[in-house]
């Protein structure tokens, strides 16, 4: 595949990057921009990475999701070892462009090394629900998603977890 | 409003984070955790910002979005200048729990500052498309939402523009 460069606006005003139509992208001091994944059809939560420069013009270019993985300090093809690929939909900026939006579809339906479909499978009990829950201050979380979609043992074998305490 | 304290457990294992049902929330470096925030409703994603410890807490406790505004340093509790309070009918936390996912009711439609009903209101080009716009490698964003929900100017006044650029 021929990857064209993508290149990006120098960030010159607050009008530019807030009103115009220059991709001026804010990457941290670390390098990284924020990146929020929803399931184009039902909207669900999938997961939230970062991306580098480079993972952002890969995404753009190749139309499949590219993460930079903190904790295993890479460049990510998400799904080159699970296949479960990303193809992207939709992707848009915030206002302040330092936030990434993804909109995509996912091949074999799962997107969490745990297993599951989403990363997002325990609720928080809030306000009145709570107040009823809770009796040391201490929270139980709320199970949304039982059911995994895959054997993480089988798809990653021996990779290393990348949950960081 | 009584605002009972929030207890959070300290992180112990991999396994306690990710399939517990303790609430053990990863804060950064700097004692912030990445808040995803979309519409109740529509899926639709309205804006991604920051809480500390204090926010999570009023958040949980309140059924209402504290946020904490980096560039303005401070506990923000949205809609307090803006009247565009977010009621969170769910609040889920991802598998390493470093991300918190608010599902919201936006009191007043709006939850961008720049005036829009969300923060991202303009797509990025992927794959085909870019390659179909690009000559330089220079990207044209596309606007999605054109229509201002409220004027900023109305709203906040002299607030000063929290982007930074």
């Amino acid at each position: 595949m021929s990857v064209a460069p993508v290149k990006f606006h120098p960030r010159q005003s607050v009008e530019q990057v807030e009103e115009g139509i220059d991709l001026a992208p804010k990457f941290d001091d670390r390098g990284l921009i924020t990146v929020v994944t929803t399931d184009a059809d039902t909207g669900e939560l999938l997961m939230q990475g970062y991306m580098n420069a480079e993972a952002l013009s890969l995404t753009i270019n190749t139309g499949e999701a590219h993460y930079y993985s903190r904790s295993r300090e890479v460049l990510w093809h998400k799904g080159a070892t699970s296949g479960f690929v990303q193809t992207v939909r939709e992707l848009l900026v915030d206002d302040d462009q330092d936030c990434v939006w993804l909109r995509v579809e996912v091949a074999g339906g799962a997107s969490c090394h745990v297993g599951y479909r989403s990363c997002f499978y325990r609720r928080v009990p809030v306000g009145s629900a709570f107040e009823q829950q809770h009796t040391d201050g201490h929270i139980d979380l709320e199970w949304t998603d039982t059911e995994k979609v895959f054997d993480p043992q089988a798809v990653y074998g021996d990779v290393p977890n990348p949950t960081i305490l």
